[in-house]
């Protein structure tokens, strides 16, 4: 029998995938996780020189999901130099049933959204419900991938960007897309603290290998998304241990998330982080339950969100007439 | 900077690689794998009710190499009901540098042939040199990767097959097959000792769960390449006992090859397994030093199989005209 593979590219993909419709699928992908409806290998990674390409191989079976497949993403720093993004992802996607490769497509653009959705997410079951002001850590194309899902839970009525002495573009370039995308009130400022303490809910998305998050106000909500690789950690560790800390996953998060530093260093131990998000999303533990609590998500990103995603994208194309698709063998 | 890339499907992969190239190829990848000039995690597995999907990352810098990528492959015992490969492969090739997706490729055909290719390696090694015979336990695809790559290093002109009750038109095929295309002398038996006792390379492929291969003649090598998952054997444990054992990888052999088995039974251990693959290559350690020994090769199957044939054939075809290509993001 003949069968063909479908090839979709960045343009398609995001044509499909809304950040509305990234939330959704990946609240469906972490509720399976939370159900045991999930197959998910430890990532595994082939370091470079330059860089490194990480494979993640995932198998939802639950909350409507029938699904396998390998998203191969790199990570390059110094890409810019050469032109070139510094995260391109490929997904593989395949029928459980069979095996058969049902598609190749752009996971570059899935990659962003699934962490904006998963950051929305926990913004959803932990941040409180009246959360309003928004704090940047990081404006590059992740912190607007964070807005973009984050303003789908929460009325964000306006939001503060740390502009990084380092990169003063970056804060502007944020604020220009923000003001005109979403017609948002925006302030930009060089001192952290005045971003980080006088929001809401605070996203950070930088490659930071030093805390840069000192202090929060009671009530706050972190999305604590940039620390990916060991060393990584955004955070004071005196902020992680007072907060109710929510991760992604322990074995990726104690590896190479957020609270990775603290663990390491005895700072921070397992029983010091309330659950997993998957388990709040079930209902087996509870998200925020007072005003005043400061609570954080330690996202690492799991390849179950990125498999949910290309799946819903794989279903709204399949029979749509100009995708194209090649007979591999 | 907009890049492209490239797609290969089955047809114009088996166009270029050649049993020649497989062979020459795959020495090159043992060679840089006993050099140290390779990265390898281990395969990790998706497990579904009907079957599994394995991805196996590789990276390759020496020996001419410097590339990347990952395997995605299946395994699905009942496809055939479905007129569908059980076995059934994609290669996404990436460029170490940057980690852009240079190619993705049909993986099955590669897949043949590089198993092939490791086969004959060792054969070059460990077979003797005027061995002329070679019986073949399992007809299956398999088989005729492994017969048409080692005619290549040794100057075969008798085949016997063994002709199991359960599949007597298998071996017809593979009989007709081999007469066909390479002029073959060939016998087919249901009688297994006649065709592993009157062979000088026995090459094994069956999906066993019990040995087949009870006896062999001094001086023979046998290519065990049928073992892939715990729990599977072809070969007596006495014959691996008293036989120079040489796996493609210890930690993969003694964890889903043919020794797995018994080594897990204790019958076997570290020490009974005189070396891998690619320490011999490299003259690290020595392949057969006497006629009358008899020799094995343990083959599981290695990522940088399958990234250096990848390889290989991208360069042969990215800019051959008539090639397609995708840009992707």
């Amino acid at each position: 029998m003949t069968m063909k593979t479908l090839l979709l590219t960045q343009k398609e993909v995001a044509g499909f995938l809304t950040p509305a419709r990234a939330n959704e699928t990946v609240e469906r992908a972490f509720r399976a996780y939370g159900l045991g409806q999930t197959g998910m290998p430890p990532k595994s990674y082939l370091y470079f020189p330059q860089g490194d390409l990480r494979s993640m191989p995932a198998y939802i079976f639950g909350e409507g999901f029938n699904i396998a497949g390998v998203k191969c993403v790199n990570v390059h720093p110094q890409n810019g130099a050469a032109h070139l993004p510094t995260v391109m992802a490929v997904i593989i996607l395949n029928d459980p049933q069979t095996g058969f490769p049902l598609a190749l497509m752009d996971g570059t653009y899935v990659t962003a959204l699934r962490t904006g959705a998963a950051g929305a997410l926990a913004a959803k079951y932990l941040s409180r419900e009246d959360a309003a002001v928004a704090g940047f850590v990081g404006c590059g194309a992740q912190a607007r991938a964070q807005l973009s899902c984050l303003l789908e839970v929460r009325r964000i009525r306006k939001i503060k960007l740390w502009q990084f002495a380092g990169d003063r573009a970056g804060a502007q370039a944020f604020r220009q897309w923000a003001e005109t995308t979403y017609q948002l009130e925006t302030l930009v400022s060089p001192r952290l603290d005045r971003v980080t303490l006088e929001s809401d809910i605070v996203v950070t998305t930088t490659p930071s290998r030093v805390p840069l998050v000192n202090r929060v106000s009671p009530g706050t909500h972190i999305n604590a998304i940039g620390a990916d690789a060991p060393g990584k950690q955004e955070i004071n560790p005196e902020i992680l241990k007072k907060a109710k800390v929510v991760v992604d996953d322990w074995a990726q998060a104690s590896h190479s998330g957020e609270i990775n530093v603290p663990v390491n260093r005895k700072q921070l131990a397992k029983r010091n982080v309330h659950a997993e998000l998957g388990d709040i999303v079930v209902g087996r533990k509870k998200g925020r339950i007072a005003e005043r609590e400061i609570t954080l998500f330690d996202a690492t990103g799991l390849a179950i969100q990125d498999i949910s995603c290309a799946s819903v994208v794989y279903n709204a194309l399949k029979d749509k007439r100009g995708i194209k698709s090649i007979q591999l063998f």
